[in-house]
């Protein structure tokens, strides 16, 4: 199996390693897509995401584990990394302690879950790029 | 049918009037998904793309019709909006005049597109939105 730091070109690395906004892509039941900014965190294997086991992304990724995301460099907005992957496991989040870690990376220490009950950790596994 | 007038917030219609970048998702014909930024322009009743029949997110499109938009505030990160659609009509756009209207929009005056022969405009009819 590649590992992501065979997939992760190392000059645009920064983009998944500064609290950027990513873009992610989930493919829905019926065949349609969807796209929201999120929060992410990568650490050098999996790109994480905090969500809830509620939400249809959640459900997406049950039906079909396929997911992209979209990131670009607001300091030069022709510069963008896109990673593709699949969900390769959730974990239980259930006191939020993820969100936390998520919302200081993002500069929101304060901010507290809203639904730390069913908060999950998305682990997607890299497995192709596009960049520009 | 609904029109896009019904389908777009009016209070977030200025993220598709402003230059910003649109994070556009598409499924790949094994059922995967991919996104990047694009450049777009709305016209009131279709979201336009400017894009080249030769590649990917073309075929993508031909066989699945379906796509989402996602676009940020970068003035306030945490208000954004997706639009969800579906490719409703291709022009030719052989000159890239709309390439260059574009260029223009996002402040790229001087671009010329690489490749005007292929040139071709996505007509994508919104059809739902999510906001925050």
């Amino acid at each position: 199996m590649t590992t992501a730091d065979e997939v992760i070109p190392a000059d645009y690395r920064d983009l998944l390693e500064r609290p950027l906004y990513g873009h992610l892509a989930t493919v829905r039941r019926d065949g349609t897509v969807q796209v929201e900014p999120m929060w992410f965190e990568f650490d050098g294997e999996f790109i994480l995401f905090t969500h809830t086991s509620k939400r249809q992304k959640y459900r997406n990724l049950m039906a079909n584990p396929a997911a992209a995301l979209s990131v670009n460099d607001p300091d030069a907005p022709y510069r963008f990394l896109e990673v593709r992957g699949v969900l390769d496991h959730v974990d239980l989040d259930p006191e939020g302690a993820f969100y936390r870690q998520l919302a200081r990376r993002y500069g929101r220490a304060d901010q507290a879950p809203p639904d730390a009950a069913d908060r999950v950790i998305l682990y997607i596994r890299p497995t192709a790029t596009a960049k520009q």
